[in-house]
């Protein structure tokens, strides 16, 4: 394992400076020895979020990464970084820091975690690229308590560099593959930190609002016999996604249910831009994009307003025709222009595009009780009223040549009384991706799976 | 398909008693066609846990399920079922219902779903045998919206008996494999409505006090090289199981990740007790069992401290042997006894039974830094502190024969700084389970897997 023997010599450091003089400040600094739970300190750690002017003057422990470090004559300016937070520490020579301690800090290397006992001071000017922009931590004492290794293999800096600026200004940029397969690494960027707790933000907001409509939390089993074969190669397919479905009962027509499953989007979009501001400008900064625009209601158009739509624009479309990639994106354009919206419902889909188990209209053969919701011009939701009786079911599975003995639990659980009900499913993943207008959905899967990619 | 045309037939009924003789409430009753969102009337449907007094007098709409039905005379009483409510409904000939009504209602099959037109009246005596204990419904208008089979696979009133009153009037139980086999019935009971209402409310109020402590949920793949083999033949182990994960980084000792973690669950407690009367009181009524007791704050034993108990019972084991199943249910009775709680913490297991990520105790080779939690005598929960540094991981792992190869990866991790860290999985089962004081793990999973179950 020769990067774990690189990382025990860089332990010894401290040794050899200690060496070349008499050190002062050779209690002040340090590698720490690994912490096992040996002992219960009293001491309060500060997060880097509380270091303000409130606490100016106050003597502070910080456990944070060394985001990055800068050497200056008897100084050296590290940056920082917790979680979404970063903050300027000073260590200069004088009553606390020794020469061999400034040096000893400039080297440590970055990502490294280190515990910090500093005093709070005032800054005069801001620091803008710390988001503790008021203050600065004086250090005292430093002590490396987790050591990164000293070659990383992307640079956080890079990993937030807005695409265009990198190209013109010829800096680099970090690739996909390279942030996935560090993806531990590429986590700890801001743009990261936003994303994924937006993503929790999607999940608490579509759990609230449900509960709040009466609805009960259950979980559905992922082993089963049939897995459902889609091309996973697209920038907006995984192997596996995190699925957040709705099913409903309804009383007399499924628009009752189309219009909860709406709704809650709608609070879920309106909850983000209340409580996830800081996050959407995070993002934006790496990723700029225009905010989120929906209506209330929410649109509804169907099938066929949207097939006349696109072929005023020059496509042409079967009527029992399903939507291309392209399609969907350019009447996402269309549709955007002619209503300002970025989510809308696209109803009454060909029955000849959908499941065996879609409710056909009765009032038109060729159309069925079936939508997608589509956000920025791409689909995060299929759904349907399902049919409940047995006996239309089992017709339609045999007109898509099924196999009955395969669904026969499926259709006998419609054998006791079933009430008409409908759903849907909304990917998580690309509700993330599409709100943010970011551009490919292994951005906003923390692991993602595809046929390339089983690890990490 | 014999029993959809079986359901066909049924349909026919009313028909043949219509040629019988004129019928002068014929347009108030019968099987109404399937419902495919061909309109949207303005009908309101009344919920059945809204008749109450407060709408005494008042003629409403109620969409229900017939629980059962029983024809006396010129009368026929139905028990009208909605999820875990139920109300008495009386069709009597009179000026609304003709003969040929009643005795339609009396035919109606169980389960059917139905949409009921009545006058809600106040009754004398309160009907002990419904949730709607003060008022029934005078049936004006009664259709059937979805028809049941005439042969249920197993009655609802019986799957809700409890045992020992079954046995000792031999009067009939539901075994569990008849349950789940006809799973959408069994999830019709009060007792299993109850029970996965209970279970809705642990995933809340988990995630509830995790975001309020600042907790971030993540979604983690499923989709991995390497799956954990365990004996899934036993009471309390499925092939698939619903895991409630925290991980934390701490400070300086993991006891801070369990005090969280034990908070956690003593909120849950808390808050099922103080949201969930009604379900718990439900499923008592077939699974009598004492409330859930726990301590503030949660007891902690030592591993050595339990096998001096259990040693003192008369067990003999071995220091750094694990918990055998019945031991840790004996274990759970001594603790009982001796501190009155259902809920504790063992502590610092032999570092031999303990997964190669395990965190050793560097106080004591032979201990390690990882804990189990346990609810009436079960563990619902396993966890340590995760070793974070790259090489004594390494070191782990070989000691363990592990190909580091195949986790090489997971190792990876660690090489760019790492805080200590703990944490531990919750079966969300077993916690439904043990905190209802129920027997099998099956009855807290929806649609479970074992090695003899995929379906349904």
């Amino acid at each position: 394992m020769p990067s774990a023997s690189a990382s025990r010599r860089s332990q010894e450091k401290p040794r050899e400076i200690m060496d070349a003089a008499e050190d002062y400040a050779k209690e002040r600094y340090g590698v720490s020895s690994m912490i096992q739970s040996q002992e219960k300190p009293d001491r309060v750690l500060v997060r880097v979020s509380d270091l303000t002017v409130h606490r100016a003057d106050e003597v502070v422990w910080v456990r944070a990464r060394v985001h990055t470090s800068r050497a200056k004559g008897k100084q050296c300016f590290l940056v920082l970084r917790q979680q979404q937070f970063n903050v300027q520490a000073l260590v200069a020579v004088g009553d606390h820091a020794s020469k061999q301690m400034v040096k000893f800090a400039a080297n440590i290397n970055k990502e490294s975690i280190v515990d910090v006992e500093g005093v709070v001071r005032k800054v005069n000017q801001k620091i803008g690229s710390c988001t503790q922009q008021d203050v600065e931590l004086h250090v005292q004492k430093i002590y490396v308590i987790s050591l990164a290794e000293p070659r990383l293999p992307l640079q956080l800096d890079d990993a937030v560099r807005p695409e265009v600026e990198g190209e013109e200004e010829g800096r680099a940029t970090v690739n996909q593959d390279t942030r996935l397969d560090n993806r531990v690494i590429d986590l700890r960027t801001s743009t990261s930190q936003a994303v994924f707790r937006l993503q929790s933000g999607i999940c608490q907001l579509f759990r609230e609002t449900l509960i709040n409509k009466g609805f009960v939390e259950i979980q559905t089993p992922k082993i089963i016999s049939v897995f459902r074969a889609e091309d996973s190669n697209t920038h907006r397919h995984l192997t596996e996604f995190v699925g957040l479905d709705i099913e409903m009962a309804f009383n007399y027509h499924y628009h009752e249910v189309v219009e909860e499953i709406a709704d809650t989007l709608v609070q879920i979009f309106k909850g983000l831009q209340e409580r996830f501001q800081t996050e959407i400008r995070t993002v934006n900064k790496q990723f700029p994009c225009e905010p989120f625009k929906f209506l209330e209601p929410t649109l509804r158009l169907e099938y066929c307003e949207a097939l006349a739509m696109l072929r005023e624009a020059g496509i042409e479309m079967g009527d029992e025709e399903d939507l291309s990639t392209p399609n969907e994106k350019l009447l996402g354009r269309l549709v955007k222009e002619k209503y300002d919206t970025d989510f809308y419902i696209l109803d009454k889909y060909p029955l000849a595009v959908r499941p065996f188990y879609t409710m056909p209209d009765p009032r038109n053969p060729k159309q069925s009780n079936s939508y997608d919701m589509f956000m920025r011009g791409e689909e995060i939701l299929s759904g349907a009223q399902r049919i409940h009786d047995p006996q239309l079911l089992t017709e339609r599975a045999l007109h898509h040549g099924i196999d009955l003995e395969k669904i026969k639990a499926y259709i006998d659980s419609f054998r006791f009384g079933a009430p008409p009900h409908a759903g849907g499913g909304i990917g998580l993943e690309r509700v993330t991706m599409l709100f943010l207008g970011l551009h490919n959905v292994r951005q906003t899967s923390m692991f993602p799976r595809d046929p390339k990619r089983l690890t990490p």
